[in-house]
């Protein structure tokens, strides 16, 4: 498989979970600095001009909570969501999905409103609110959904590089970790955790 | 399992999804307009004070992706996702994925802007844009995600009404349905099956 990345982006959440699954794959960096992501090359792999990407041998896969779920299902020995448990599986892509579709995005509104607006005052605007908006996510994962020690209570799953993704970028989007120790406690042993590192190193090398 | 709705919402696709399994429900309809969402009540049932939620046996569920995900893991004979091919599997979920996280991302700049700026001049911003940007989202599904003549190809799947249901809201949006003709004419076909006049029935009850 081949995985197209961008480093700072969420493509790394789909990497650690690779490397958790054992998976043998090549990576592929987009840069961005060139705007490679818009080029016809890119968009021929994926319209949405966007990474992750994932090439398998049946096509090419898109979209984080997609892609963590499909490297789970392919590689069901390295148990990295409970497969078999319907409940215990809608908990992860439940989280996964909040990260996708609020979280994610409340943090693209300080780089990315253009996506939303064409008036520069209004991306100001966006930008101005992303620590509050940011920062109530966390509150409500801290407080309401995050279990511990892993997302999912005792086990570790995918969700886990997921939120280590996005936690990445709290000091970017003005928001102090620290208010949230038990997420704060996770990113700290997630850092710590080799095929973290590892995946870290890749996309620095 | 009792589903928590509000008309003209995104809960109509976990809705007719359950119709659609032969799971036996019930429905609580969450009245947006004495904001009931954001009361204590619904609050201590889904903290994000949004719709849908589903009550099982288990505890609560939302987010609409992992919902279908776990209508169709938990009633395997309606045959609503391909759960035994990772990929297949995956291809939905990366459909379901793109609508939460793009797609209705894209339209609730019209209405719920304020979720990301507190500036009126910023939110009305916003809403100019929404016909162009839900409009190239949904170019984007016509061209080179929609398989035909269901979202996946020949088999109909949990990412049928999840499509249907943003697919309600085009008008709203100032989107012309007749400039993607696959997808409209998939609009009339969901429109005509008995489980979906049945959802939309009970729903305005």
């Amino acid at each position: 498989m081949k995985l197209y990345f961008m480093p700072g982006t969420v493509a790394l959440a789909s990497h650690i979970a690779l490397i958790d699954a054992g998976a043998r794959y090549e990576l592929i960096k987009v840069d961005f600095k060139t705007e490679s992501q818009r080029k016809p090359d890119y968009l021929a792999v994926n319209p949405k001009g966007r990474v992750p990407s994932l090439a398998t041998d049946r096509g090419i896969l898109t979209e984080t909570p997609a892609m963590l779920a499909f490297i789970a299902q392919s590689y069901p020995s390295a148990k990295l969501a409970p497969l078999a448990d319907p409940f215990a599986f809608a908990k992860i892509q439940e989280f996964n999905a909040y990260l996708c579709s609020t979280v994610h995005v409340a943090h693209a509104h300080r780089m990315r409103g253009y996506r939303w607006v064409d008036d520069k005052a209004a991306e100001e605007a966006m930008k101005k609110k992303v620590p509050q908006t940011v920062g109530d996510c966390f509150a409500l994962m801290e407080e309401r959904m995050f279990r511990g020690p892993w997302v999912a209570g005792e086990v570790y799953s995918i969700a886990d590089p997921y939120l280590f993704t996005i936690a990445q970028w709290l000091e970017g989007d003005g928001v102090d970790i620290e208010r949230f120790p038990k997420i704060a406690d996770h990113r700290r042993r997630m850092s710590e955790r080799p095929n973290v590192k590892r995946a870290l190193a890749e996309q620095a090398a």
